[in-house]
């Protein structure tokens, strides 16, 4: 049988307005769907046939979707945010390196989309304007030390810090130690950003600060951004909190 | 005078396809353009006034900018990538943190694109699929030895690594430094991704080694993506090399 096609598509922050005309057109082409049910849901018209999963099924999504693809089906895989950000593409392409050549005749692609940080980042200014980092907060798949690790690392560097999975019902303690661990390095006034459900229904962000910030408010469906010490938060026009870090970084011997 | 509206609009890699929905309308309705004009020539179709300016001069355009829809206009200031990434949404926030009211009027947004990492990861596969960092190679704004305190921080923790501005006429020597940074910490072999220009005329991705990389051939236009230890490369479909960062990491005890 010929090969189909198979992409992997961002679809950002979940508006339509926010997904990109090369998500528009593979989605409208698509006559299989395959994704985690609410991203499918941010997917409004489309008549494909829709292959719902529950969240931690990535490897058997990916199999059904470049088996669909195999057998000539025009599939898109759907993400949120960009699907090669802790998302979908990984899955997809970790498959293809396991399947020793099985799916040689797919044309598999990867559309990128708006990340969550950079979502949640330009609704309150441009907290992202300096260097950052986007790290996982979820130890399902990597040992807690290496997070640890990780944090301790870019906390020392200043970093501006983007966590993605903050928390889960599993694990509500880990985003409070990792918060804790920045809290070492920065100022208790270093301004904090969250994000949620930026782009769908009853979106909300939060400006607060390291401080302040209450890991109990804080749920899966939340990115979090921390600044760095150079980070700055201010009252601006509409009465809005607006954050950014400045592109100048002063001298280290000043 | 009544305040218009700003917009910080990012265009995503370059091509039409690649830019939201949310970035079109603004550009469509735009009475004036302020950007970079390489930037500026991505935008095809507009009867706006263009303002067009050189690279380094953030500061004068973001302040153009909100004159212009201080007195009643809609403008869009024009990014390439994501507008909140060493882009120029910091200089307009920082410009109106300065401004002491004066731009209180004006209707001022970010408009989020796909960010030059993100679509250099696409086309290659998913190298960000892990914890991951931007840092900009520029120390025009930065100390050098912060740049490399950083480098040596991400190297050691093991994230991947996406290098912004990987070198410029006054510093040529830079990339190759940052690059013996990574070295010391990764194998030879750890893929390394050179995405020049993508989504534009004559786009050029490139895959090869931390041994192999070559920094003569590496520009300003150009995004490096460099691998944690875990990235993998291999010959997948269509004969193409594949990049992916596994979401498994694995057990430092093992």
């Amino acid at each position: 049988m010929s090969g189909g096609r198979l992409a992997v598509v961002g679809l950002g922050p979940g508006d339509a307005a926010s997904r990109t005309a090369a998500a528009d057109e593979r989605l409208a082409a698509a006559t299989d769907l395959v994704g985690y049910g609410p991203y499918l849901d941010l997917v409004a018209a489309s008549d494909a046939i829709r292959h719902r999963s529950d969240n931690r099924q990535e490897e058997q999504r990916a199999r059904l979707a470049l088996d669909l693809a195999a057998a000539g089906r025009d599939v898109v895989v759907v993400s949120s945010g960009d699907p090669g950000v802790f998302a979908m593409a990984t899955a997809v392409v970790e498959t293809l390196h396991r399947s020793d050549g099985r799916y040689h005749d797919v044309d598999v692609s990867v559309v990128p989309g708006v990340t969550a940080a950079s979502a949640a980042a330009a609704r309150v200014g441009a907290p992202l304007g300096h260097d950052f980092c986007c790290l996982s907060l979820s130890d399902v798949l990597k040992p807690w030390p290496v997070v640890e690790a990780r944090l301790e690392a870019v906390a020392a560097a200043d970093l501006v810090v983007a966590l993605y999975n903050p928390v889960s019902a599993h694990r509500p303690w880990q985003l409070g130690r990792a918060l804790a661990i920045l809290a070492a390095h920065r100022p208790a006034t270093t301004p904090v950003v969250l994000g949620r459900d930026v782009g769908r229904a009853g979106e909300t962000t939060t400006v607060t600060t390291l401080a302040a910030v209450d890991p109990g408010t804080v749920d899966m469906r939340t990115v979090v951004v921390v600044g760095s010490t150079t980070t700055r938060a201010f009252a601006g026009p509409a009465g809005r909190t607006w954050v950014y870090t400045p592109r100048r970084y002063p001298d280290a011997t000043s």
